[in-house]
């Protein structure tokens, strides 16, 4: 950017029939808006001339006290001129008028946070020329009457605190309220021209100047308000909150008018090159004759299918149709435009790549590559992976009426209907007796998980999109609805309260793990349909992308699913679900009651066989592919029931004193269990329960493959933070592989490795690993103890946060690299150092989200992990990562 | 180390005679006990002369499968030669033998880690020689059944399993069942001459070989035993828990024996060169003729006081006189040193550094400066700091009996004995009445600082040495007993019961903060004195340190202390604390039940002057210095009641129902505190307390000016982890700071800076620096991140983490160098690489520690600052770090 402009430096571009001085490659200089233009008109499309103010002069303008560059007024003068040949009219001249829009346009687009005039270049004389050119006074009147309005506003300050004290409005209204109209439409051409009137009296009176009458001192003026906009408040809060430069400054886009509203031979619209909803190869869009753009968005009148122009406006038409074709070539992509016809003369406003659903992005995907238009990688690299997630979960249908009772977080996508019922026991009976149950909770707790699983859909008052509920939701590709504030759970009586509805259980209800939305009552819901071309593009990135994708899953149903979706691998087999399952439950309940090692051994006796047959059913779900296996993590006060009720119920079936329950639970209360006795801290006091893990691996390894199935167990300990906690345990789980394949007579491949989730561990990652076979980042934990953020807790200050643009996203969701990437990257890095080999992947949620995919291509990891139903957009993550 | 040694190198080393081959600085080659003996004789201190074999040796016969280098056996031989020269007698001969020792001796001490043996060179005819040669038979058949017993047990590996299976203490317990006596010193020459037959039939039978006769067998065995013993299994866990490398081996010393127990011109003895227990320069020691060394630590004969032997021994007395002048001006350090007196003839058998207490320690430090022994450095860097604080708190009369009822973590030193309390209400009422009272609790939490403060000390049962307890006590000066887990406490009933003993409330208790004991009744206190010599020390300290050492201190009484043990400034104010005395509990209450933003600002506003006066005590208390002030920390729940009944009292007092006051509870409660809305988090959710907090601090310093008191305000924003916290809050603070100083026109120096505590701070410290201008390092919460340890729960596994060794100290005490230290290294170099002139200090526990000072001092922070009782420690180990 030059500080100083030259005299002679160019500062001015112009653009329109059929020419531009710059191109669509030139946004820093000449804005995003200006830029398009520019290239628009390069390739013959129709655009109304004009010419952009460089950025340049922007940023000059504000080092020099708000001047111009010396050179400015005359290359605008020139450049005015030649958007007068281009267009056929003159600006200020009264006999043939030309009126322009001052548009503001920086690098990247900042919607509604700068400053527009439109409809510029009009006194009392012109007007009078532009009716008997046009013919048409009222509209006139009304363009006139318009510029007054917004001039005064932008360029003059008469800025009113709301409606009600805006002049103009006022003056509307008491004209209408003479009239007994309603309508702005019903304003006659004589009531507008009395506005006009109105209108530059109260520019008088507010600014004590007369409305400008000369058009350039009316375009300088606007000019610079538009400069100056960059400056404003709003525009200065959204770059902060964007992390835009302060220093790009705006260009200022100075272009001739056109007007859909002139009458029937006039028209506007917008269209999409293809279908945005199922990605047909169809013109697809709708037109208003004799209206202005807002119209067709606004919704006063109904808009006709933009086919019809073909009979309403052929030539017209016929140029639309050769126009989309030529920008779908040019831009190589489906483009969202907007045209307008003026006197029969098509004009083309705007054009831009078109948002679409994901089914519509897969098929123009693979048309597109099929038509030779695009390269697979280009195709690719343009489909929202996030967008894939609607595709991968039922949805409502979009007709259905919805009953909206309240909106929670959208923390586990898909839709989902159900009795409503509140504890995880009546979600387990009615669910075995064939009832669609939605599960509703204060919050939920491992305890919880049978019933979470039975349910269809969970629904949770407190808690953020990380918490328990949406985590283990997620891993269950269930619907799950969180942190919904509004409730008012009542469990004594089975009931919960919101806005003034009460639903008791066994009240169906519905939810929208997508938007959030609570419904009343059964709303119907549509299955997910994945085509062909989903296949296609998955078969794609699966060629082209460097990383492997695993998945996080606990069961041999989730290692089916996820499989089926592509999966690699398990990155993150958590063992404590298969704590609480059926009778399980029991025998870890004793263990946990146990008065010494050998009562904990004769329970862990128990539960070796049943680990044993898990493992063996994941292990064959993923025949060949890498399992990592976490020995136990949480607390074990995680095991025990809070709640007297329960703690009666256990003390009656285990035949033991309440007393003695009570105590326990008391003895294993945290203050922060988050931070607490768990993790590889279980294995290093009790270090029989990983012995018994471990033994359960290998002896399930060992039958696997009698049946000749490969396994390939990789040993994760937990929660790791000095070296000497994983070399004890990792000695420990050798001794029992040693002992369970006879000390080598039976091949079985294994590593063992650590989760990477301590801050600390992170730090001493060359000591670790040392002694380690891979790395796994646990970046959910990781994250909290970097950030000092509890994910249970984050929902009573997260919110505010990203609200007040603090952080800007939600780090629970995507990766914070700044910070807790910079312990991935010091951890693997130095984890590198030490041993070449060494595996590393991640296994937190961010393993699911696209961003975080790529940050993880880009520190070179191995793989990523991630629930089953994320596992095709990690996929397609992973293959954009590649190609970018 | 050489990993082959050549055929003619030295691995022998000769000591005694007033020579040595090596000398006291070659630790490596010679281990430390090799070297210290060279030392000794080098400086013509009469050793009884032996050679040592190096650690190289050690290295070779592990590398070359327990072969010894060739060139060993001959400089074995003739250094046998040169001892036998030395001592008059001959190893192996009949008629004048010589009898040896056989000890390892690491780089390092590994006390009792390695093997022994004594009394080696014995035979059946070379105990007649020796019998004929000292005249005394019962001795010689003693010693040599001895010998038998350790070799047996040593070289040959007859180890019992204990005492009981032990076949040679069998054999001597069978005599002595026959002989109808108890005590070995009853057994008669002849059963001594008998067991030596026994013992050798022992030998036989277990071993199937003869005792072996020949002296070099023996002497080959011996050595070889030595080596062996360098990994066996006790040395190796020693190694691995002590980071001691594996590779650096054992020396091994051959020494001739010589006997205080073969009449009465024999004498064994210990003495210090002056008094250990109060410093006065006066030899001080005991001996006991015809004795062993075990003799006089044992306690079975009363020791003499080392004057008599002036009388008893006076040819021995006067050379010990010289010879402990000589040591203490040689090592220039009080030495601890071991004498025998044989056939009239002294022998020095070690000289070490002598242990002292702290006041001693101050003595001889002033003293040998005086005497121009040492240096002010030296004498400095000689003192143990952690030793000082037992000369800062009142101690139990040493003299006076005590019951103890139960051991918890010596969580705040000092004693304190009180009737016992159950609630911190009580305590504040039984003090008012001036009763000394003891408050007990399962654990503290913020709502009973009242009673806390009011308490002479405060044992709870659960929670660690860094407790909420731990760490308000220590911060008080007051005594505290943590995690007494041997404790029941019934609250309903207000006692407990501890193994077997019931304490009502009102019964006597008393507290040692420095063992942890709890003993039942009132135990009288000795209050401490603070000597000259301490403020000699002190002052010697303050001239040679760099790093300023500030105080943690709330309170105007607080900064006193403080500053009367020389704190240059608060480097931690809690304002939290401020929050609880008396009524203003109440506005705070009041604050956190409002509904909105302006019920807060009225509540806030009853704070604000109490607030300013606050301020106002602690700008006075510490004139000039500057006072960081940490704007509120704890999450809001901790200022509302959880026990029922206090929430009716609230409910009461504040004229609210209850239910309000539960949904509130229950709204604010959270899993993990420790990672929930707390610091800036509530600066930046409810801003307005934040801006009460600076106004207060503000106007404070204007009125505190007024007087002409100087003030220099530093504002600590707590729990920073991103940069926009810190500057949206920093910029909140400049505004009110401008408000309240008139935009300038009152001069008040200040600061805005952050608490580095949250990991990722420390990560992005340079963007966060650019808007800050200081760092303090919160050591205690980034130790509980970086670990992922809440340190109320880590006392559920940190005791067997350091036990196992997987942790050498709890690093809640002592600073983790390897993982904290990191992100303190990373914190400061980036702070400062974005900003030359940030201030870095820390405020942690470690702040106290003098390990952690020394790093602090390494990293090159400007200030540490510690609880007020811990001030003179932490000046003292600056001091030390400077000189290092």
């Amino acid at each position: 950017m030059s500080e100083q402009l030259s005299k002679t430096e160019k500062c001015v571009y112009f653009f329109g029939d059929g020419k531009a001085d710059g191109d669509g490659q030139q946004r820093n200089l000449l804005g995003g808006k200006g830029a398009n233009l520019a290239e628009m008109s390069l390739i013959g499309i129709p655009v109304p001339a004009g010419f952009t103010i460089t950025t340049d002069v922007c940023t000059y303008y504000y080092n020099h006290e708000k001047n111009h560059p010396e050179t400015l007024e005359s290359q605008v003068v020139s450049n005015l001129r030649k958007v007068e040949e281009a267009m056929g009219g003159r600006f200020g001249d009264p006999g043939n008028p030309l009126l322009v829009s001052v548009r503001s346009g920086a690098r990247v687009s900042m919607p509604g946070m700068m400053e527009t005039v439109l409809n510029l270049g009009l006194n009392d004389r012109i007007s009078e020329g532009l009716i008997a050119k046009s013919g048409n006074e009222r509209f006139v009147w009304d363009v006139y009457r318009r510029f007054i309005q917004t001039y005064g506003d932008v360029v003059m300050g008469i800025q009113p605190e709301d409606r009600e004290h805006d002049p103009f409005e006022a003056a509307i209204d008491s004209v209408k309220a003479r009239r007994g109209i309603t309508l702005d439409t019903d304003l006659t051409s004589n009531d507008l021209r009395e506005l006009v009137d109105v209108f530059k009296d109260i520019v008088r009176d507010r600014t004590g100047r007369s409305f400008p009458e000369s058009p350039m001192e009316q375009l300088w003026g606007s000019v610079n308000a538009v400069f100056d906009s960059w400056n404003g408040h709003r525009a200065i809060v959204y770059r902060n909150i964007n992390d835009i430069p302060h220093n790009w400054g705006t260009a200022v886009n100075v272009q001739s008018m056109v007007y859909g509203n002139m009458g029937d031979d006039c028209a506007t619209g917008v269209a999409f090159t293809r279908d945005p909803s199922t990605g047909a190869k169809k013109f697809y869009g709708e037109y208003l004759v004799n209206a202005q753009g807002e119209d067709v968005v606004a919704g006063v009148r109904t808009p006709e299918p933009v086919a019809k122009m073909r009979r309403q406006l052929p030539h017209a038409y016929r140029t639309l149709e050769q126009i989309y074709k030529k920008l779908e070539l040019h831009y190589r992509d489906m483009q969202d435009i907007e045209f307008t016809v003026q006197e029969g003369e098509l004009w083309m406003l705007q054009t831009r790549t078109g948002k679409r659903t994901a089914a519509s992005a897969l098929k123009i995907a693979v048309d597109m590559v099929k038509e030779g238009l695009v390269t697979r990688e280009e195709a690719i690299a343009r489909i929202d992976p996030a967008q894939l997630d609607h595709l991968l979960h039922p949805t409502f249908d979009p007709d259905a009426p919805r009953e909206v009772l309240a909106t929670g977080l959208p923390a586990s996508p898909g839709a989902a209907s159900g009795r409503a019922v509140f504890t995880a026991d009546d979600a387990e009976t009615m669910a075995e007796d064939g009832e669609a149950v939605i599960l509703v909770r204060l919050e939920t707790s491992p305890e919880d998980i049978g019933g979470m699983n039975a349910a269809r859909g969970i629904l949770t008052a407190r808690g953020g999109q990380t918490s328990h509920a949406a985590v283990v939701a997620r891993g269950m590709g269930k619907c799950c609805v969180a942190g919904c504030g509004a409730l008012t759970i009542d469990y004594n009586s089975d009931l919960f309260a919101v806005n003034g509805t009460t639903v008791k259980a066994g009240d169906w209800i519905s939810l929208d793990g997508s938007t959030g939305e609570v419904m009343l009552g059964r709303v119907p819901t549509l299955n997910p349909k994945l085509s062909g071309n989903f296949s296609t593009v998955m078969k794609w990135a699966e060629e082209i992308k460097q990383l492997d994708v695993r998945t996080n899953a606990d069961t041999p149903q989730d290692s089916e699913i996820a499989r089926k979706f592509g999966a690699e691998g398990i990155g993150l087999c958590r063992t404590e679900h298969m704590f609480f399952e059926g009778d399980r439950i029991l025998a870890v309940r004793e263990m946990i009651l146990a008065a010494d090692e050998s009562g904990r051994r004769r329970a862990l006796e128990k539960l070796l066989p049943i680990q044993r047959g898990d493992f063996e059913g994941i292990f064959r779900a993923m025949r060949g592919y890498p399992v990592t296996i976490r020995l136990l993590d949480p607390p074990l006060h995680e095991f025990l029931p809070h709640e007297p009720e329960q703690q009666h119920e256990m003390a009656r079936q285990m035949g033991v004193p309440l007393g003695t329950i009570r105590k326990k639970v008391q003895s294993l209360h945290e203050f922060n269990p988050m931070l607490g006795h768990r993790g590889c801290r279980l294995g290093v006091t009790y270090p029989e329960i990983y012995e018994m893990q471990a033994r359960a691996i290998f002896e399930a390894a060992v039958n696997v493959r009698k049946k000749r199935i490969r396994t390939l167990p990789e040993i994760m300990i937990p929660l790791v933070g000095t070296v000497k906690e994983f070399t004890e345990l990792r000695e420990m789980v050798d001794r029992v592989a040693d002992e369970v394949l006879g000390g080598g007579r039976i091949k079985i491949d294994y590593l063992v490795g650590t989760m990477v989730e301590i801050p600390r561990a992170a730090l001493v990652a060359d000591a670790i690993a040392k002694s380690a076979d891979f790395f796994s980042f646990g970046t959910n934990d990781l994250t909290q103890m970097t950030f000092g953020f509890s994910r249970d807790d984050a929902g009573k200050f997260l919110p505010a946060y990203i609200e007040q643009g603090i952080l800007e996203q939600d780090p629970f969701l995507t990766m914070d690299q700044e910070g807790v990437g910079q312990l991935v990257i010091i951890g693997t890095e130095r984890g590198r150092s030490a041993r070449d080999s060494l595996k590393v992947g991640i296994c937190g949620e961010h393993g699911g989200d696209p961003d975080s995919v790529k940050f993880c291509h880009r520190v070179g990891l191995d793989y990523v992990s991630c629930s089953p139903y994320r596992v095709p957009i990690a996929r397609l993550a992973a293959a954009q990562a590649a190609i970018e």
